[in-house]
């Protein structure tokens, strides 16, 4: 497989500097790049790697197009190489174009056209899969699931199983049953090994262009908004609403019956206990979240923490010194 | 599917208010209901709920029944909603009902009368499956597993795998071969994708009503006391002993070879380190847990350690001033 | 199953003490042992529970000799322990020996001879499997992967899948295709339920001699040297390169593209968000990780800065009084 860089300036849009005869032969980071590879430069601050890469050709923004002998200058770089990560596709996306054998699927329920279900996948009763959609191997569609058009699931995912709800009593925990489903929008991408909960009462929503990532568990009765984008191993607890375009990083834990607003980013590895109603950007730990710039620098005093504690023993003995010597 | 609150009073033991010959179409929130949903009110401190919400009828405590014109009063709103989620599940627990021809059963496995088995589960040599237990799609229980009676066990789950544990060599690591079993009472529910792993010596032991939800991993060698409740994304390490009726926010870690009394409530994203041997409530973070009450102090002060650092630089500054002047 | 104790000594390279001729029916902890076991001491501070056990032998390291009266001498008491469980495990690794029926092996695969593939696995194209390694089962192979010999791969466990990778663009997220795949080197373990992501551009590189837990995600990109240990339900953004002959507590998150050094030990529950230049020990919490003797420290203020604020306040009020006393 192959292109001319003059074919690549084309078929992306971008505007091509040096030899358009050049043949491009694979797509690389700039660091494994060989004499024959296209490559892109995502950070303008890191212009100096274009002196280093081995890289025939370089996608870069005009801002460094004077650093350029070959290469495609674009608007978004980034945005530039997405699209020629779908030309250098020789396969297209895994196990899609039929629906294996050995998936088990309910009769009662409804797949559209063109849907790709994996080998060992599960599609329960009373489930729509939409058109475009591809579902991994091993996945599990429990029953009254809804997945909307051109989505991909990763495998082992498990959606539309019962929420974590039970009401005490005396002799133990009482099983609530769950009643709701859960809605899955258009293109959406959701990672292998994640756990999605259908809903107690109302349905569990994801909304259109949602992406998670691996090992991502929503609880029952969450909604999540357009185009939110959830990092591998985020847990979200019961009923959080997320709005739309918000970001959350890796790791990251909301605990439940809280709302965040739309445009929120909020980093890795943090617990968010409240509802956030302002957008920007916020990290925190176990102790909950923060805006950005308030966590960095508690976190750096955090890092110093003792040596605070011991210049504040340092200042009452000196007082108490002080004191002493007044009387 | 319908029923009479006056039938629902009866069903549930509860006390009727207003007409009895009301038809009830749905179980809903308070804040999705229409004017044929029974809906319920748990929290006695959100009763204003009750002027807001279109549902024609409300279970509600005794304490706030002078603003119910018309449903159920219950000694335990959330005790009868768990009640009527079973009257108003019209489909039962899902793939329940029958051991599917997909299921890959060891034929040294036991299973007993009225177990249901999902599409794609895996069923390992010398198990035991107790009566009424449900085993969802794609689970996978490993050798010398034993399931109790009534038990749940969500998509993907797997259980009796080997243990993590190796010992050093000048070579690397020694796989310990891993020789104990899974041992889960009865009555217990365990969500989807967790992983549950068999004792490198002793059993792995999980008692009866224990719920776990999804994304749990509980290591070789841990004991989870009767009715013992764990939220998603947990993990145990190794040798991790957990009393009874004890219950664990999500995303909380236990570092291994510890105990934890019964009767102790632990929060979300927190790290036990030690044993705990004092009934409560705990919260902390990747420092360990404390005391609940003391946990929240602490992190309050967190949230202005910058500001807390700032006014000690200060009161040093003025310190060293006054004794400059003094000399 | 038995054997006596003079062929353990002879088995295992260890010295005998005691009758030779005593029969070993089981090996157990020194806690849960009956007086036909044979048991280990690994720590030799715990030299005490030899005056419990009802072990009727015990391996022990030589420095605590003098209180056996009957067992084995080994220069390294865990390690015996680890090639005595390989002599008394009697049924061998669970779902080795052959290739299920129920797996579903893409006909471009290339599977060495004496491999085992679980019941329900997915064997993706071009994949290649080495010699010796089982595939547990519900396992999916992604296309690209390479899995070198004597690997052990834990139930429902997803490798190869696409990378978390996304351009913006007006209309929400473009997917960048994912082009590279997994390389998985010699006598690696992966648990259950991980989640191994195949490259954006390069590939994934699990090193020789890697044992990861179950849950752990290993983003696209990554490198994780030879030998390196990693517990449960890490996680590892995209592009982190960890050296070899680390190991990583349970539950710590990497936020990606940095490198962690040879030889680094980091605890549990931490996030790491910089490289690691320098062998040793770290500890840490969402506010990154730092040596392990200073997180110590402060995690122990921490526990106290609420106390430590009221500290400062009083300070402060006694300073403020001193001075208009002064005025």
């Amino acid at each position: 497989m192959g292109f001319t860089l003059a074919e690549l300036a084309r078929l992306t849009g971008t505007e091509l500097i040096g030899d358009g005869s050049f043949e491009v032969t694979e797509l690389t980071s700039l660091t494994r790049a060989s004499e024959s590879s296209l490559s892109f430069l995502s950070n303008d601050a890191r212009r100096a790697e274009l002196g280093n890469t081995k890289a025939g050709a370089v996608v870069v923004s005009r801002a460094v197009a004077d650093d350029l002998k070959c290469g495609l200058i674009s608007s978004d770089p980034y945005h530039t190489y997405a699209e020629l990560s779908v030309l250098f596709d020789s396969e297209g996306i895994p196990f899609s174009g039929d629906i294996n054998v050995t998936a088990e699927i309910d009769s009662s329920a409804i797949i559209a056209d063109n849907v790709s279900i994996g080998p060992g996948a599960v599609i329960g009763a009373e489930t729509v899969v939409g058109a475009g959609s591809v579902i991994g191997p091993n996945v599990t569609i429990y029953p009254r699931t809804h997945i909307g058009l051109d989505c991909l699931i990763g495998a082992s995912t498990v959606i539309g199983y019962d929420g974590f709800g039970f009401a005490r009593s005396e002799h133990g925990w009482v099983k609530i049953r769950q009643l709701g489903g859960v809605l899955i929008g258009d293109d959406v991408e959701i990672g292998a090994g994640c756990t999605i909960d259908r809903g107690a009462l109302d349905d569990t929503v994801i909304g259109d262009g949602v992406k998670l990532d691996n090992q991502v568990h929503i609880a029952h009765g969450c909604c999540i908004g357009a185009r939110t984008a959830i990092a591998g191993c985020v847990a979200l607890a019961g009923g959080t609403l997320i709005g739309s375009d918000v970001t959350v990083g890796g790791m990251t834990g909301f605990t439940g019956h809280l709302s965040v607003c739309d445009k929120v980013h909020i980093g890795a590895n943090a617990l968010v206990t409240k509802s956030i109603t302002v957008p920007g950007s916020y990290l925190g730990g176990s102790g909950g979240v923060m805006k950005a710039e308030d966590w960095r620098k508690n976190a750096v005093r955090f890092r110093k923490l003792d040596a605070l504690a011991r210049r504040l023993s340092e200042l009452e003995t000196r007082l108490e010194t002080d004191e002493s010597r007044d009387l």
